[in-house]
């Protein structure tokens, strides 16, 4: 079971194209490493890979990791499957770079595939198309894939075009013999019901988007607080550091990192509560063998 | 009057995702350098930028060129306009990455604009928006801008979903002061009206898509002719080359340059006859000052 990250930030990426906050800044002047939307890919073989979301970076994420390249003469890709957990901007804009003569099939819930299907930019992009049902393992990729519902909510851009759905936010298990990897790229909440599937997990990749939940706002980057975007914040007695910190889990890993979030920077305080807390934020293009 | 060459290559570009052809192979392999989809930014001062078309390579177009990045401490963009040549993918797909504190405007023609703020995740995108005219000339970042129609196609994303227009595929001319840059990032075939409009220029960015006509289905990379893509040829006695290499122009620029386009290695003959007809393929983020 092989755990490529191809994208460790929220939307938007670090930098961001129209940020100059503090870690954005600090990217472009080479002091911090450059981060990605949040993407990984998943194989049981090295050989055929499942792409979780595809997001607008998906193009170079591709062409900076050699596992994904084409390996015919022609037209090809290793990608075998794509998984979108919900129907984000940042989760499905690189559909639009998957084009011409694709060999993978597109996975998501009921929900999302028919947003999607019913756009006309995107209607072409997830054919073939399955709809997967919460909670009913699947294969993909020579991976046993359970989708789970997460607290969440639809993305901006289908407000109030379909009632609110417990597929609109999901998480995944990808599982290979005896190894158990959760991945939830966005949270608004850590319910019981999630902190029992992580447990005992071989690796858990989770939504550090924000330190606190008024960060946007604090920074003058936003107006919406990180759980109205759907978010958990990492910090207090409720975040996800105190709620999974104290799991019996093989790693700790989050990403989906906002560009606002102290916590990217290394020397701060933030990360070194991080740390504490048994976590680390892994880089664009390191590989997890969990 | 500046230009920076944002991205030369066509849709897909080079390498493409899922293409292993000589040129993305070589390109994968470090013996050409890489290219991403067709765009430019052009400038009166170097303070406020135009951007035409918004492809999907745009956040790492503008990171790859400091011209572009904010100047703010918080959210901002030197971006004051965004002109859309077509509804192509690969000219408005980045409009999903230009998302959060916009400060720009976008200007494409009516067609254009309708079929975007149509479109459930595009039309928040072409907020404010204004309708360009054919023929008419605007002002935009400093510049005098004037649109015209060239011949093309709708996208195939919108084929069926409203009747062809003649502003399907434009042209931009740009001026400032004496200085005339004509920009054609997809024209289907060199009409007598479009000579008389590039000669004399200062500088003329054309379509250099397919070295020939039946280039992709040659390679097995493709099923449909360059024409049938909207694409005139370089090669061939109605060709670009041919039709546009004796005109009085300050510079002759390629652009939109297909992965599939043998003249895109500098070693091959088909790059030979590009220079011997007086043109260059600039390379991404190489600056104009015509």
């Amino acid at each position: 079971l092989r755990i490529l990250v191809l994208g460790s930030a929220a939307g938007g990426g670090l930098p961001q194209w129209n940020c100059a906050c503090a870690n954005c800044s600090s990217a472009r002047a080479g002091r911090l490493k450059p981060r990605s939307q949040s993407s990984i890919a998943a194989s049981a073989d090295g050989e055929r890979w499942l792409l979780v979301n595809a997001t607008p970076d998906v193009r170079s994420q591709i062409e900076a990791n050699p596992q994904l390249h084409p390996r015919s003469r022609v037209r090809g890709s290793p990608i075998a499957d794509v998984i979108l957990t919900s129907a984000d901007i940042d989760c499905v804009a690189g559909l639009l770079t998957l084009r011409e003569m694709r060999s993978f099939r597109v996975h998501a819930a009921r929900p999302v595939l028919d947003a999607l299907a019913r756009n006309p930019i995107l209607r072409m992009s997830v054919t073939p198309q399955r709809a997967l049902a919460l909670d009913e393992p699947f294969e993909a990729a020579g991976l046993v894939v359970t989708p789970f519902a997460v607290p969440g909510k639809p993305p901006l851009w289908l407000e109030g075009e379909a009632a609110p759905d417990p597929a609109d936010a999901i998480g995944l298990e990808l599982r290979k013999g005896g190894r158990r990897v959760v991945y939830v790229p966005g949270c608004a909440a850590v319910t019981e019901s999630l902190s029992s599937r992580v447990e005992g997990a071989s690796a858990l990749f989770f939504d550090g988007a924000f330190w606190r939940d008024d960060e946007m706002l604090a920074l003058g980057l936003g107006e919406r607080t990180g759980r109205a975007m759907g978010h958990v914040s990492l910090s207090g007695p409720d975040g996800a550091l105190a709620r999974l910190g104290g799991l019996k889990v093989g790693r700790k890993l989050l990403i989906h990192v906002n560009n606002s979030n102290p916590a990217l920077d290394p020397t701060s305080a933030e990360a070194g509560l991080v740390r504490r807390a048994g976590f680390e934020i892994p880089e664009d293009g390191q590989e997890i063998a969990p």
